[in-house]
């Protein structure tokens, strides 16, 4: 089979190869009566472009978004959602030469071997592209979220190489290049990212992004779980290698008597869990960690094979961000919306009759 | 809705709970033709079972797996498979008093505001119990995957609170109650757990499972890549907050010089990937590591609420595990299995035609 | 892939083989809080029993429904509810001849080519045994569907071989072994099938079944409209041939001033539509007509052949029923709930937010 | 939940409202490797397009299909296919007076109360236009089965209010504007319909779908049964009331000696089941037959009620056809195509490892 569908019961189908004429999605099972605000749909396809600093690819797209069908009258009608963008500045001559070569670290052989055939024009399919239409799809869940539940969700920059930085700050993430949500940090990180991108190399980094306000309930056990669905809409995102929920790796030293969130009716007394119990959200603030691997495409020549197998060297020319993880963000984000909201519709379906319980506590200290 | 069908093709539907009469799975999309070794599940359920040594949960299960379905004269015919466990070491008076309080850490709390109405006695569905029956299905996968493919799929447990185990003898790992891969090791660690289990406290862990011989281009890109599916798969076992494929966090700090594994004719030079690219596997060793929080069931006691979110002090008697990640090996291992089955099947339904390609290489370096 | 599971939302997988220790089910997705009734599930799987009089098969089972998970206390708690009925008078010593044999009109031919080995005792997984388990589920479905909404879910023989029969009274067919909906013609048809039971031939049937206060709105467009759904649930039952809704393949000699229904503020002026428009419930009765073709087992030889290709003559001696639609009522019923509940669980998912609009009119005319 | 994807493995996502800037479709698991004829496709398009004849609606539209993914140098990549069409001659303004009306025979009634709002021009999203999108993807399903099985799909009108069609010459069906497959009847039905046109009534029809060389093994048992798929992709198909398979509701009157094909070494000796046993293929020819209601949409008034409930009178203006089964040929077709295509791919990955097995006999007689 093939899956470019992601979601139960907000789907999101995305299509498009980098080098195409377009790429959109078609989102099915939007909820009626959402007014959508194009701003804030533009907004977020704007902060994960390329092109708007000297850090990141300087592939410039309008990345116009396209509402083809779905909304009538600024309104959601319930039928599918189609959306799409053109594609304006692809550069298919970047990339001719590599048509008989394997880029170490990207999916070209992988895909030349499981399909027998690929479109490697700026990586085709498997560029990171693709995740355009996720931002936009999200960008919608966002704004339901937000508008049925108060949902915030937001992101920011926790590690580069070596560099960690403390969210001090996630309200300013969105002011910088970096979506560092450190002010103070930002200017070690330009000159950072200047030697980086003269040395030719890339480095790696982590995201955090988190949703305040979820409801306390939405999660599938034991196979679709909330956890367990934000795992894989995370390692989805192009280069990610890594996820954690709450606590992640950190658990494996801890013990029980640090780990457990103790409750008081005043609320949780603090946040390990990630805001994920046994698979369902606690009412806690549900927080994901997410680590994205360094760039393959570098200019510094590596070994490599061609496609009948044959040693050669490959150096890569196009315009590639030397780090992945800086524009990362806005997906990371955009996929924790895409998660709650397919769980929100997914959880009323079979449990709307449950009424509300005595006894619920508030977040309480995160 | 709800989810406890693990699987697109080879897909795996669990029910049961801890403490009600028994336990199963209804296999469906097992190919036909496949002679069942019944040792072989009957070997992999005692792996993972309680109750073997003081090092895990006193709960003796006989754990006798029935097979109702799907198998005739010994031989998978493509018809479900219905494989039941009866529950015969219940203790439910064990878990009497608890039916008001919520465990802090446990799915008490969550379940009940989800659903309105949950079965205390042991945990009920969100029991590790379950797990049992990921263990024989995947003990069935294993058992297609080498046969067809020759895949060999092993695990054990690399890391326990600060103790990290380095692979030396992953061969040995069953020979000792740990999954230890280091004979050297395993004393340590038998007066670590006597000392934990003393304290009445608990530890967390972190488990390895890697599948050799695995064929390249397994995978469905976006939504349904090879580490989206695994990443998906592990966070849905119980305790389970974080996972990583390959390199996994330590991408955050690889320069891209390091991470990218560069291809020779004669193969690979590293496998920082964990055998992932795209999505799609790469012919390398797919390697994944999981984080195990520790159990939140402790004789400590600690600060909770009822069901009326009254404080209470919560004190945990029944029989527990000081480290779930002790037992949990067989049932990475198992999901690995799955995953790797469900994918064999989805990669063969649409690439059936395509052509075994010149210039694959070997595994090489790992 | 296999697909032994019926629904999205209200998930029923099904499995077992007719002469194996058992068949059950597992339903996934049930709302939580339904209080089950033993007895209505009882009597429901006691509806299409064989061996209740002399015009269906003699087999004799007890089929006890045993609820292995997901009840507690007597209420559902949205975990899967696995159910179970063990096989007790399989007589598998009857089939042991056919074992190398196809019976024409039977699906011996196409599993033997399709899996490359089958159970032929008793038609293995092929047996009309496994709609017992439709019947189960489906009486959990009508329970919700009655509580919440007043749905009354109902059928009937409506034509058996040249005998059509009108619903002159519904609520008689269940007090005779035939379900025919008007009393005056039991002693007839009790003697057209002495006749045919003497003659060792078969003949087919046709079901209707309707249900009633359906709330508008019910099904999703374009590929999981209402009436899409009964025609692959009606479809899939053993020995269905046809799917009608509503004025059916009488609609091809009407015209449109015949057909459309009219509306008015007291309610529709007729219901050719059989409550479906545009896929989705209107608020009349759903109405809908199987047929079933006559069995093909038979007393009376035939030509056919072996696994080889082989000439034989095939006779087949077993305990068969000389019309299967006689007992078909309860699981076309069973089908019908099924795909109500399914869809009442799909609609609250995407339409929760809907307001009830005014103008809604009655069922009227029916 | 919404529903706008057809099928499992080859699933096809369709968009767009019939008065909206475009209509489209995403193909997602096509195999990779398949040249696909542009020809091909622009010819099936071209058979269901309104306006070529005075007997259907005289809307005008190009129908150009754009490509605008998943082909690289004319040939599938295995990943997704986007197709689009812009909308060209969509006359909204007739529409607007309906905007407060619901059309009985219509699903204005059920969008409105099951969505709380409506895109009421020209039908929105429950326009017939949305099957431009199943030819067009069918037309790639087509092609792939004809050229790895030699499948060979058709399909003609079948009935047309009282005129039945005997299949004289089904290869001349495409050679006159109502797929009649009797050249000696076709001057029949244009006196007919022009008297129905002049009328201002509409009538029903039934169409004939039919696929030759279809592999024996196909369709999975027991809720994806080829018979059972075929079903729900036909009623899917606006204004279709009931589907038969084979022998359909003539089943209900013959006895089992007459419906039950016998099978000799040479072949089936008829074909009542329509080419599908126990759900699975037989090898005989696919037969499905599919009842259309008559249009709705007619200048004839008749009573309904507006959005508030109130008592209107409704005349159609619009652009309409007396007859919908006319131009449905094409679109029983595709549905068949994209269900036998969908049925290969689900086959293989269950069952690549049965071996061919001897015995397997011709179709025989039909």
């Amino acid at each position: 089979m093939s899956d470019n569908t992601f979601g139960k019961l907000f789907r999101v189908t995305t299509w498009g190869e980098s080098h195409g004429p377009a790429i959109g999605c078609v989102i099915d099972g939007c909820p009626p009566g959402l007014k959508l605000d194009p701003a804030m749909l533009a907004n977020d396809i704007d902060r994960r472009k390329t092109g708007k600093s000297r850090h990141t690819s300087q592939r410039k797209e309008a990345d116009q978004v396209q509402v083809l069908s779905g909304v009538f009258e600024g309104v959601t009608t319930g039928t599918p959602i189609s959306l799409l963008i053109e594609n304006t500045d692809a550069r298919s001559r970047d990339y001719s030469e590599i048509a008989r070569q394997f880029r170490p670290g990207h999916a070209d052989y992988t895909y030349w071997h499981k399909y027998g055939i690929r479109d490697y024009r700026g990586g085709g399919r498997s560029s990171a592209r693709e995740t355009t239409m996720r931002v936009a799809a999200g960008a919608i869940a966002k704004q339901y979220l937000a508008e049925k539940y108060g949902v915030e969700i937001r992101g920011y920059l926790q590690q580069i190489g070596p560099h960690v930085l403390a969210p001090k700050s996630i309200e300013t993430a969105n002011d910088n290049p970096f979506f560092c949500p450190d002010p103070s940090r930002v200017a070690e990180l330009e000159s950072f990212m200047d030697q980086l991108r003269k040395s030719g190399d890339s480095v790696g980094a982590a995201v955090v992004a988190e949703a305040t306000s979820v409801p306390v309930g939405l999660g599938e056990p034991v196979y679709g779980k909330l956890d367990g669905d934000l795992a894989a809409a995370m390692m989805s995102i192009n280069a990610v290698k890594g996820v954690e929920v709450g606590a992640g790796f950190d658990s494996v030293v801890q013990h029980g008597t640090e780990h457990r969130d103790e409750m008081t009716p005043s609320g949780f007394q603090s946040n390990h869990a990630g805001g994920v119990l046994g698979g369902i959200s606690t009412g806690q603030t549900v927080r994901v960690r997410v680590a994205f691997k360094p760039t393959s495409s570098l200019r510094i020549p590596c070994e490599s094979i061609d496609v009948d197998g044959k040693p050669i060297e490959v150096v890569t020319k196009g315009r590639h961000d030397p780090c992945v993880g800086i524009r990362a963000t806005p997906i990371v984000e955009a996929m924790l919306a895409l998660v709650l909201m397919d769980q929100v519709l997914r959880h009323r379906a079979q449990n709307l009759d449950v009424p509300e319980l005595p006894g619920r506590i508030p977040a309480g200290l995160e």
